[in-house]
């Protein structure tokens, strides 16, 4: 779980919202007329830019990224050892056991398939696929998230302009004026907070995390397949920690 | 079809005039020297950038993006099986029945050079050359798209400048202050409505649409190179099935 | 001559003087002291930028990109295989004659050295020099109408600010405020309408220009070289058109 | 240590303090709820983009940058060679004493693991990885500063907008129309500072100096590992200075 | 000398100062609290950004662009071939007399290792080197006044910042509001000014001076190794030659 979103989302929103409070606003500031105009008009933009199906998976890529926890490296080696060790010891079916400790989805289905008795070439050339799956969905999230973070003050900027126009009409009771601009002005704010506190931090975010879960993944691959070729578990061990020396810096980063 | 643009166009129309009728605005939104200058400063900026051919072609390419619906691999895939099935079984005039069934114009195309006997290289050639002119149409399609984009807010701009200055002139009739604002606005409005609603999503939607469509056309292509070259359902099926793993994502994403 | 460029222009204009026209503005839009500001303050920073040569030449770029016919590819190919033939059956000499039906200067002048029996290797360099040449002059050409058209608009803004600072100057003579402030977003208006109506669009123009122009060229270099080795029409026809295939879409979108 | 930082830091808040002094304002400059606005947003935002270690990590990255001194390649050479004289006369025990007098860390690290007698290899890979760590550190803060520097004039807008509101909600008491105003630039003012002030120039500032640390850390690495396959000084100065001409600019400039 | 650049900065000030006078304004655009701000910042940030040597070396790079006149490569090949036939005839030693007749520093350099009757080699490197130095001069001479480019504008922005504050704070005082104002516009105004009519041009002419003169001094470089061995003047005018097929458009360009 990455606790650094969690808390910059928590924060920033609480000092957002305490400035409000401090300065006497409140209520004003939810007005669900500016809202629909700029989240309204920013989701409409991204399911024209993106298809229906690239729009839904959006909101599970985000979730994932900021529900799942990504193990660290020393971790995964030393399980993969262990595999190692058991499958030259008991055999592959030994390790069916071991499957059931673990709750990670893609380690399960390698080591599955491990235990299944599956060609390694079989086991590979369906666990990268899953790998680049993964990495395209990633960076399609990030386009998506990018976009939204440019299209969210455009159309804060769209609803302003619309206030302006419906204030200026009634510019002859000049009571309203200021109210009338006050309005105009938070679909402006809806899109720029939206955009700089969520959509464009979310989309960096993203991308680091991608990096990440693709490291571990492909450290999960190398190391089910040199089980499956019936490597000792010094040589599994050293396939794995080929990854470390690129990844420790991403991990680390990443596994807060 | 790609309902994704059907909807994000409608519903964004939807939301952006709702907003304006419960502000209690409505006929005053639509000024047409305004959508004049905007539009039509835009449209003439379009002009001297592209050439009249490219520009003439944009609306049926934007069409042919919306309307058209991109075969699912697998049923190509299907399709193209039976062909050849047919083709080893009864010769490749027995196919000339199953034209009748397609409306893919570049299918029939090929499988009309197919059961003419024409040789596999003239028939690959001129195939490619028109996925080739389909390319560079979405391309330069999606290049002229941008640049509406940019251009419209700009024309926008440069009307709301216009309108200032009308306005600022008689300045000496302070009533009419307010409305001559809110029409000066209003070429703004639109340039950032059209852009942001329209011509930028629908250049990302093109991108997307141009993968998938010429991802489509090689499969065609190769499909009916190899029945041509006499290859056996199962040879065809493989050669078909390598553009299934770069494509399938591409592909779910489009066909919506 | 390329017609959407001249009906962009006209057309642009137009539509941008009727708005203002039909919103009672007029002469007050013509502001020579704003023109020399917006307009002569770019031109300084075009001056500074380039050199005196480079920016003396970006006007005769543009003319001739508005004014120059290029042949279509297939008018070529058509005069040269008649070259080619002529050349075979009479001698090179023969060919005198059809340089005078020509008026392309880069033709005549590649038909005059083949006349005057020059050597293949230098006829191919002096024209290839020729066309590096053009291609230089319309890069740099671009590079130019593009830094016209981010000067414009910043120099429209610089004079805004100091319509700004004179008019803030007399604030209390209300009545001259609205002049004041009118004046001087003419500066910014004469900015944003060059740089988007003229130096933006202008330069995509010269792109697509110079592209179809250096085939052309390209393919009489070609096609002269091939009749100066003596080889026959069916030859020249061929290798001819083999920059057809890649050029047409190119060709057929700027010749219009 | 690195004084044009320190100057440019120094005098740039010179300049904008006496600014504001001489203009008569002073205290309503201070405004603690807008502050915290503008970086408290801009902070939760970079938490968010970022991973914790790597947010927390940026300050002691930029704190080593300014105080930090590289020594001049010069200075390294003539060490190194030094070092070199005394490993071929009295042996690599004799660089214990050496060692005392440095108080380069990564130079200590290298003639450490030499005196101890560890292989080429081993040396050159632990000292390589130092060297990758630090790249990645100083580009990742690089990244993040330039992040800061666009998320604060993002919050500052954000802030300057919930001010606007607030003011325009009292439009009625038109006496704090203009403090209220003056409150809602503060954040603006806030990010636009920092920005420009602080965060843009010390992103360029770390990119220039992590390559001339890179360089000196390079050439300690070779040098060190040129001693320990015990060559002679003349081999070792050699080896050294082939980084001198690539890196002799970068030195100058960033060992001020 | 390049006229270009002196015409551009005179012509532009005068054009701006023009306007501003014939607006009626004059000593109230020279504001120094405004000019300290904005350009103050700017130096602030730039040496923030920067280091000390690159900052101050800024300024020589500059003078020499606008001075210094890179001799056409006509002359220099003419300069060259003499030599050569010189050199042949009464040997290296009576080139001692032409070095005296020479201005261009790097020419010199490079007769007198000729003439002191150093190795080919030895020559060519120092030459080298001292080309490398040139480019990387011009090359970050060209970033600070792109940056400075950017960070004028910015200074500007936060200089009417201040302003506005100030001048708000006093809003009970309506008559000095349209002054107050008129100030806090001035440090945009220079800031504007700065870039567009000095730092983003000047950087771009840098750039094509840059071109120019490392082209002249490879042609140096490369015809005094031709003499020094020993080769003949026509060898020595091919090997020069070689250089202006590619470099005479930008050496018509640059030698204005």
């Amino acid at each position: 779980m990455d606790i650094a979103t969690i808390i910059g989302i928590l924060l920033g929103f609480f000092v957002i919202i305490s400035a409000i409070v401090a300065g006497g606003g409140g209520k004003m500031f939810l007005h669900l007329p500016s809202l629909a105009i700029t989240i309204g008009g920013m989701l409409c933009a991204t399911l024209i830019h993106f298809s229906l199906s690239q729009f839904l998976g959006i909101f599970s890529v985000v979730k994932k990224t900021i529900v799942t926890k990504i193990p660290p490296p020393s971790e995964l080696i030393q399980k993969m050892v262990n595999y190692a060790a058991i499958n030259r010891r008991d055999g592959a079916l030994a390790l069916e056991q071991e499957i059931r400790k673990l709750d990670d989805l893609f380690f399960i289905k390698g080591l599955q398939m491990l235990v299944d008795g599956q060609e390694v070439d079989a086991i590979r050339e369906i666990m990268t696929l899953e790998v680049e799956n993964l990495q395209t969905r990633h960076s399609t999230g990030k386009k998506i998230l990018e976009f939204m973070g440019a299209a969210a003050p455009a159309f804060g900027m769209i609803g302003t302009l619309i206030g302006l126009v419906l204030m200026l009409k009634s510019l002859d009771s000049p009571d309203k004026i200021g109210e009338g601009m006050a309005v105009a002005l938070l679909t402006t704010f809806y899109g720029a907070l939206s955009a700089n506190l969520i959509f464009i931090p979310l989309a960096g975010k993203l991308g680091l995390y991608s990096k990440a879960e693709t490291t571990a993944m492909e450290m999960i691959v190398e190391g089910v397949c040199a089980i499956a070729r019936g490597e000792n578990p010094t040589a599994v061990r050293e396939k794995m920690q080929a990854f470390v020396s690129q990844s420790r810096r991403e991990e680390i980063k990443a596994n807060i």
